[in-house]
């Protein structure tokens, strides 16, 4: 990037400073494991002890008023994000603020008293990464970015090509070459950029990372701009608590992945708190992945701190990272908050989207089934207490994994166009 | 329904009132040829004419401040539909309210100074039916139905089983049954009632009507509730005006089905103007279609009023009625606002949607292409006038119809998997 530049000799140096409060109120990035704090900048791992780098801010007073006379999307929340002041005029998806769903059919179906779904199938490219790549384009901007890229086998593809699009900047998206033509499609519509890999997602992700440290300019999401992305997992948070009317809820059920998004959402509820906007209260948090790719789930059963890495096999592809870089923090959110990480199988998975599809009109991808199957079987273990009030977050849409469950759903009937048909059929209720 | 009851032999009754306020402001059912005035209840052709029956309000004073109060969906507007005024506590998808983007690249690639896109793909199931489902839904329950149901080949049928599953009211869904097998499961997901019948969409909806006469309590959205399901359009372009600030665009482009959406979107405006919510100003409405269904603009060519029906060949199938039972109304709108109704071949449609996706990151399906292309070619041939503000309206969502551009869009490169490989390709710009 143009503010930090790789030289040729293989050393950095400052080419040209950041524009004034170019990300708001952010003031640093610091080191989740040592506290180091550097000057905010596209870094990710700490040069101290290469630990997470993630933002630190520093708050101005922010009142409920202000927030709710923003914008119907993410920038509503731009005092508490890396964001410039001005970001809403510069083009992007706007994504956020989608439904909170009171879901009484289901909450019967599974013997709870409430339940809410928060519901980013309906974002921008339908699923919650819209507000992580947001945030990330604006920290690109930012940095004078030449190229917006990532890695990816799906959703991040989806809305890292989308937003690039509407931005005007150039895009580059890797993906594995064996991907089904649907899914290339879906991003390919958005950019002539696609690029087709040979390997695994994991070679992809490895390339990516040497092309970040060979190119200059190039803004990969989920690599070298991380720590700005990770951020817009924080506005799930958010609009959960202002859309519950200004309080938290008792529990709340998150799919885990790298385990960003659990861990942003945990921090975004403590913002909330310490800077007024909501009443201090306990609340619970609960992981939900894929027995398929369990790491965490199994870290926490067994007591121990230590992920170990698993080969993930699972109809659950948006969870599948064999090794999350947040799992520890995952253990640490769900431990200290009195909550848990559970794990389901494939077929509960394929069950559970089909549950909220009947119950409550909502078609969630293979995450969603996985964190709404998690919840069913926390009720039954009793790890969550069903009288208290309960939010799931289903973070994308099942038209992106149809075949996921295109096995065990179809036609009642096949009938001919007539009348008596329908009524031999025994579909007549006269 | 109850209200209305079908007997034995063939006569019907009125067997139990409708609740006070049931359908809020509105007032009668009102014949759109004779002007013959009836109860409201289900009913959907003149007892006189047989002409077609809209609903008509006794409005009350409304003000932009009630409604800016309001939820954000299309609820905000209840005092304009025909719903009673507790409608939110109802549960429903609570749709509408979805992006209203300016498209500053999209307006440089048409050469017009001002382009806004109403984006309603991002409605719960994803089009704009969402809206029109909803505002049924409300009446069947209101008429006490014991079944909501509909024929459709796509984005209806995934509205209504939604929905239904919501309302925790029992659904059928009638499909052809050679519909292909990924738009079977979107709906199929939703409900255990999808009914594939042996012949095209004309059959199927024969069957629908057929259906609608014999059995007691079925509401097919779009045959016996359809004045009220229409009136859901409506909302469109109240949105529109509201998101521009309380005022009325200079021209807009909507495909034509049916021809309803346009038709309501023109009443909205003019409703708005009665009411007093925006200022009085002369507006063009424009109708879109494909050339593989064109009747309605064939007639606005031709200059004519009869609309000679078509058979139907177009990848645009949202858009493939051929005998639209609002085309003489959108004959009538085009041509005193001045505005005209165009068509384009399905390859300008499959460039619009890529040219929709690579300028502003918004994957619309064949019917928002068909719009976007006729945007295009309105500008072309003059008709458009490119130094005043234009609103086009993308109806869903390019998920839907994948197949449309998945042979004209894909990967730049195939690459292996190290960076040696991707400056080899010519990706690098270092």
């Amino acid at each position: 990037m143009s503010a930090v530049t790789s030289e040729p000799n293989g050393t950095t140096t400052e080419k040209k400073g950041l524009r004034e409060g170019a990300f708001g109120n952010a003031s640093a990035l610091s080191c989740r494991e040592c506290g180091n704090q550097i000057e905010l900048g596209p870094h990710y791992a700490c040069p101290e002890c290469f630990g997470p780098l993630e933002v630190a801010y520093d708050f101005p007073a922010v009142t409920r008023e202000e927030i709710e006379a923003g914008p119907r999307n993410i920038w509503r929340y731009k005092a508490l994000l890396p964001v410039p002041d001005d970001i809403e005029q510069s083009p992007n998806t706007e994504p956020g603020f989608t439904r909170l769903l009171e879901a009484k059919n289901l909450a019967r179906e599974l013997g709870i008293e409430k339940i809410w779904v928060k519901d980013d199938s309906t974002n921008p490219t339908n699923s919650f990464k819209d507000r992580v790549v947001a945030c990330a384009l604006s920290a690109a901007r930012e940095f004078d970015a030449k190229v917006f890229a990532c890695p990816s086998t799906g959703n991040l593809a989806n809305a890292v090509a989308a937003a690039g699009a509407r931005a005007g900047i150039p895009t580059a998206v890797f993906i594995p070459s064996n991907l089904e033509q649907p899914k290339q499609v879906n991003s390919a519509v958005f950019t002539d950029n696609l690029i087709a890999v040979d390997g695994n997602y994991d070679d992809v992700n490895k390339l990516a990372q040497e092309i970040a440290a060979e190119e200059d300019g190039w803004a990969f999401v989920n690599v070298n701009v991380r720590p700005f992305y990770a951020e817009g997992s924080k506005t799930l948070g958010y609009e959960i608590a202002e859309q519950l009317g200004w309080r938290l809820p008792d529990q709340i059920v998150i799919p885990v992945a790298s385990g960003s998004q659990l861990t942003k959402v945990d921090k975004a509820f403590k913002e909330l708190v310490k800077l007024g906007l909501v009443e201090e209260k306990p609340y619970r948090i609960f992981g939900a992945q894929a027995t398929g790719c369990n790491p965490v789930a199994t870290a926490f059963k067994a007591g121990v701190d230590a992920i170990r890495p698993v080969k993930p096999d699972t109809i659950a592809k948006s969870l599948a990272i064999g090794n999350p870089a947040d799992g520890i923090y995952v253990l640490d959110a769900t431990r200290s908050s009195g909550g848990a990480v559970e794990e389901v199988t494939d077929d509960e998975i394929r069950s559970a989207i089909v549950l909220l599809a009947r119950t409550e009109g909502i078609f969630t991808e293979t995450a969603g089934g996985t964190t709404l199957a998690v919840t069913k079987k926390l009720v039954d273990n009793g790890l969550l207490d069903p009288s208290l009030e309960t939010v799931i977050i289903n973070t994308g849409h099942g038209l992106k994994t149809l075949d996921a469950i295109s096995g065990i759903v179809g036609p009642r009937a096949t009938i001919s166009p007539n009348y008596d048909a329908f009524e031999a059929a025994g579909l007549s209720q006269a």
